[in-house]
């Protein structure tokens, strides 16, 4: 009786190529985060479903794979890796200095309904700034966006932020309760457009006037620190204190970015980002490809403040941000800008005479201690064949050992692309090939 | 209401100082898989139950992580990245180039109990070499094995081999059946002693003279292929055709380890490895410390030449190997083989006047971009509270920049381990620092 081979629905496999690209592009931003003063951790997978319930509201709660393990636990896997991280800090703090500063990689599950490039299970690039108040760690959290994306070769990104204190100052001001509901209608503004979100406010018992006045609050959007959009802001900092200091933490945040070379030009004001977990508390962040908005945002973060309380501790206040490092590889991929290469070897050593599998294996292992990636078929078979493979495979090179070379001290070398092939000394090979 | 912020019994958070030499290992091993041929591949870390069922046998299947999802499907979470692996080959067969050579890294889930330095979930790191039936894959994977314990600047290791078609050529020729339980108990040859081996084995129902004959053949061991070994070796292949097959093929593997640079000396017949998994059928590896054989095989793996056969492929075969990181960070840092650096920060910016906000912001900004890991504090405190982190984050440089420093064109740069204090314009400093 044979099983189907299948991955269950939301979940697949990721190919070679994609698998390459994954783990050059993550080299590259752990390089990033290390260069900010970021360290590593993991955490498990699994944790205690009441740790991982205590932080992330509703809407998420619906969606963690939880169950019963063997000794009557309740369990889940994890949904993301910020309510983690707030135990982490809560259960370490004394082994830790503070300020701190923890990138992790690693996969999360969501039992969503799946949709086309959404996944259950996805590998999320978390940078998170630990136990800091300052906006510089605002600011900070922004630089690593900015230079983690030119970093990898993008440059036409645009980094969207706002505030949750601007946006509860402003419901405050028109008397609006249940701020939670009316962040989780606002962010569907993008998606499904105004007038749905009109319709859905005002069902939640929403008056229309206020309904328009969140709309058109909603809509303030500027990408840069012009006098129309300065005066739109300085409108709404005048109705109230609590709007007036938080607007003016944005402001100094947008100054920051203006005197920083990899932010400059690439920073917009969104009233309309609100992110969907409920443990943000400040400034949030979105972060798309100019080309290819479609997609949505490939790094997501913001200020959460009381992460820690719901473990019994005040006072540690955190910012940090998320790349989803899936969705910008099938973004770059969509745009042409992602490489993919198959394979990393340089050379193929062929192996065509049973008798000489010692020779073979010494030639692969030398070519190998001077530097070269050396794939060796592993079965005697007919060469055609075995040029079929690396020919397929974009191996650029090939080395022929057979007893005829072996006798003259020489290896034949064919050059896949041209089909050139020459007869060679080892130390010849390894110059041509390098 | 507040929770307790904890790990599930037998999981745990890895710390900056192992994350980081953690993926520096990776790194490094990556490398050495990506110069033999090997490709990444990712698969998901929830499967259906019945997919990792298939194979394994009846130890492993204890221990797997299972449960409902909210589809009513029976999921489970993989205990190892093999099984796994022969689902993705016979779910995308068409779509790979075979012989396939892969790398995984990822973390697996095993409920057993959690003993000294063994946990719940732990990371493998797999090579595997599929559909390949030559010897030369056999040996190529102790060649990945010895070339990754170099690269790791390990150099007093053995790699032990088997082979399980000796073991059970062997126990044919005596008339022993049940070779799985036999395997089991003999597995635990190491850690229990031969008598406690031997009264399990009659507890079985194996005759005290087979079980005796049992024992002297899985004491079989050599560091090479000396004469008396050789005679040993001939003295057992001359009793059947199967055992002669069998045993000549394990020399085949051990005359091209003995022409290898990298595995010579390295290689040891053990006549006891048995691996605990149910899928080997040929070569079995396991890999100690010469100086800690107490936590055991850092890297064990073998050839399964019927992976794929409950998925209905028959003919597909494979060998690999998994290395244990885990373990293997725990030894090394046993034998103070480990680099235990908290951080990769060359200099910390410190932050001492609140106006100057944007330009220490522009100061880690310009060192950054000349390749200076640079830590920002980030709030405005003490000077002394902000060189204390630094001392304690053993970060070796602090620049200061106030008000007197920036009129002058000039920081203050101090050396963290002399106390020296200069002050210098940014390019020496780069300079020094560098």
């Amino acid at each position: 009786m044979s099983t189907e081979a299948k991955t269950l629905k939301g979940f697949r496999d990721i190919m070679p190529a994609d698998a390459l690209a994954k783990e050059r592009m993550l080299d590259i931003v752990k390089k990033v985060f290390q260069s900010f003063g970021f360290v590593p951790i993991e955490t498990p997978h699994l944790e205690y479903l009441s740790c991982l319930n205590s932080q992330g509201g509703e809407e998420i709660s619906k969606e963690i794979y939880h169950f019963k393990d063997s000794g009557g636990r309740d369990v889940a896997l994890r949904f993301d890796q910020t309510v983690p991280l707030a135990r982490f800090i809560s259960q370490h703090e004394n082994e830790l200095q503070l300020p701190f500063k923890r990138y992790a990689i690693g996969n999360v599950f969501r039992g969503e309904n799946p949709q086309a490039g959404r996944y259950r299970e996805f590998t999320q690039c978390d940078f998170d700034f630990i136990g800091a108040d300052s906006i510089l760690s605002d600011f900070e959290i922004i630089q690593v966006i900015c230079s983690s994306m030119k970093a990898l070769g993008i440059n036409d990104f645009t980094v969207a932020i706002n505030s949750r204190k601007i946006l509860n100052a402003f419901l405050s001001y028109i008397g609006v309760d249940g701020v939670e509901t009316v962040l989780r209608i606002v962010d569907k503004l993008a998606k499904i457009g105004s007038e749905k979100v009109l319709s859905l406010l005002v069902d939640e018992g929403i008056s229309e006037s206020n309904s328009r006045k969140i709309l058109e609050f909603v809509s303030v959007r500027s990408n840069g620190l012009n006098s129309e959009f300065l005066q739109i802001l300085d409108t709404y900092a005048s109705l109230t204190e609590q709007l007036s200091e938080s607007i003016s933490e944005l402001k100094e945040i947008i100054k920051l970015a203006n005197v920083s070379e990899v932010c400059v030009g690439k920073i917009e004001v969104d009233f309309s980002i609100a992110r969907g977990l409920a443990y943000y508390t400040g400034v949030v962040y979105e972060t798309t490809l100019n080309n290819l908005p479609s997609i949505g945002s490939v790094c997501s973060g913001g200020r959460y403040d009381d992460l820690t309380k719901s473990f019994g501790k005040e006072n540690l206040s955190g910012v940090g941000a998320s790349i989803g490092i899936d969705r910008l590889i099938a973004g770059l991929e969509k745009l042409g800008l992602s490489s993919s290469a198959s394979t990393a070897v340089n050379l193929m050593v062929a192996n065509i005479d049973e008798d000489l599998m010692s020779e073979v294996s010494m030639l692969a292992d030398s070519l190998r201690s001077n530097g070269i990636s050396v794939e060796l078929y592993p079965t005697v078979t007919k060469l055609k064949k075995q040029l079929g493979f690396a020919h397929k495979k974009q191996i650029p090179y090939v080395a022929i050992l057979g007893q005829d070379e072996l006798s003259n001290g020489i290896v034949a070398l064919k050059n896949m692309s041209t089909g050139d092939q020459e007869n060679l000394p080892v130390a010849e090979v390894i110059k041509k090939v390098k």
